[in-house]
């Protein structure tokens, strides 16, 4: 129900994904059943015909209250509330699904997951993790907006969540992990990121260094590519949502001289769409929660259910969890750093 | 001497903004006089042989000693060092120039800026203030870097150095002052920025609110145009240099793509180009010093050359003296905020 083209979005990108699924694999629609009906019959009897042969791998799950998009995080958390968060989310609980995708209210989605499927051990806070494309390969950037006024501690933590996954769900060997400054020498940054450096030379995953703000787009710094990017929300937030309005600007900037053609824009900057994506993993939970942005397309949601899948299917919560509990241990501090 | 390309594109672009300067403008070339003559006469015998016209409008001024890219701030502050940054500002001082352009080391600009021709009264710290491309109008974006860990103080601050330029420099009415955060709301942000926000309510500048990351391409937030973004220099810079980044990736992506025209394409991206602005004016020292990129082409430096001349013709410091003097006799606290 969650998003600003609800129902309609999350149904039709449901049904996109199961086609493109193994049988193995169901989707549980989390709302009102009423709607969800409507909206569902009405695309299977309409535009999306083709998707018929995928209905009986849905399953509505009743969920009747509602959590608007300008609800507090707490919203989800109110004890005895039927909303589609922590319906959803304590399905998951109850191991009766394997992940959970929204699209719906960001806050109410973050809090509810901590608070239902629980934090790793060793961790402070969790922290979302968007798959960054650049001119190379994407890259795990955290954190993207979850926590503001993050300790050097809570970004060497962010630093093994991005890690982990970008080597299981990636399939990176031995991830570059970058921290984002201002500077590529150790004494460039503010207070937080300078701390944080001394932290990374030790901590025990690939440190490749600071990274600036010019070496995003590469996906590299001048001393080669890096397959995780560490930051604070604050800056993390607002580096990311610029990146997404950047690219339709531009793409503006060029339809003003007529002879570009928009299909050749988009299949030149195709690499560069965040909707290839789809969805952002909240890391550092004991589950999968997939946060989608608001207006996420049909195509959108259906590529986070796939990042959904891959992150059940290649293990990664017990890998974090695993790779966790050995830190914790050797800290002796009862967290990872 | 500055500058990854200097003599030559210091000197050259000199040259280029005296042809389209008045003729009661002059330049003075500090550095290695040698240097600077051989290189002069190079260009005016060679390529820029259309320039000869202005070499009488040309001083060289010497300063024999060096100060690298690498080398630390204090570098120019060695009492007795006859280097180009110290020499350049005490022309200034001394009331034989009106401003300083360089593309050399930037700490060391910024160091001997505040020191030789000293702070506003009422300021912690000067900011850079960049002009920053939009697909409206550019707009005033400071901190660019100058400074990590501002406080809330520092930040009211830098919105009035930013307001009084775009009032005076860029000619915006009553300039809208947005402070850079995470979401429209004032509950939005870290703790520096939410402080910031309850102080940018009653300081008397145009306070447009909250400005996200998303915003900043189009130059303006859903309520409307902004002419000054205010932040912390570790975010802004960060920022900057991303945005100096993706224009070149786009660019690089379309021209995989066969059938695109590099001209065509930056003729519609050139009012995103930065060399177009040349060089950013760091606000708060009581004089013109106008930090250029490093890697500053000759046009970069010439447009740096002509954002100096606004800066003394529209007497924008005398505005910043006359704004700030008013503000900290009301504040009492012998400080602006």
């Amino acid at each position: 129900m969650g998003g600003d083209f609800a129902p309609r979005a999350p149904i039709a990108g449901a049904l996109h994904a199961l086609t493109e699924l193994e049988h193995e694999h169901f989707v549980q629609l989390v709302g009102h059943t009423r709607t969800i009906e409507n909206q569902l019959s009405a695309l299977l009897e309409g535009e999306l015909a083709e998707c018929r042969h995928v209905r009986d791998r849905i399953i509505i799950v009743d969920a009747p209250d509602t959590i608007a998009m300008s609800d507090k995080p707490t919203a989800a958390l109110r004890s005895g509330s039927n909303n589609p968060v922590s319906v959803g989310l304590k399905l998951q609980v109850d191991g009766e699904s394997d992940a959970f995708v929204s699209a719906g209210n960001t806050g109410a989605q973050m809090a509810a997951s901590a608070l239902l499927l629980g934090r790793h051990a060793g961790l402070t806070r969790p922290a979302i993790a968007t798959i960054f494309p650049t001119a190379r390969k994407p890259l795990v950037f955290l954190d993207s907006g979850a926590n503001v006024d993050c300790s050097a501690n809570e970004l060497v933590q962010f630093a093994w969540l991005g890690s982990v996954y970008a080597e299981y769900v990636l399939s990176r060997h031995n991830p570059a992990v970058g921290l984002l400054s201002i500077g590529e020498e150790k004494e460039k940054g503010n207070t937080t990121s300078k701390a944080a450096y001394a932290l990374f030379q030790s901590a025990g995953f690939n440190f490749h260094g600071n990274v600036e703000g010019r070496d995003l787009p590469a996906g590299a710094s001048d001393r080669g590519p890096v397959d995780v990017v560490v930051c604070d929300g604050f800056v993390g937030n607002i580096v990311l949502k610029f990146y997404e309005a950047v690219m339709p600007m531009i793409v503006g900037l060029l339809n003003d001289v007529q002879s570009f053609d928009r299909g050749k824009l988009e299949a030149a900057l195709g690499p560069l769409d965040s909707t290839s994506y789809g969805g952002a993993p909240l890391l550092g939970v004991r589950g999968v929660s997939i946060i989608c942005h608001g207006n996420s397309s049909p195509r959108a949601i259906k590529n986070a259910v796939k990042v959904a899948v891959r992150a059940v299917e290649t293990r990664v919560n017990e890998h974090i969890e695993e790779r966790l509990l050995g830190l914790v241990s050797a800290s002796g501090t009862g967290q990872v750093a």
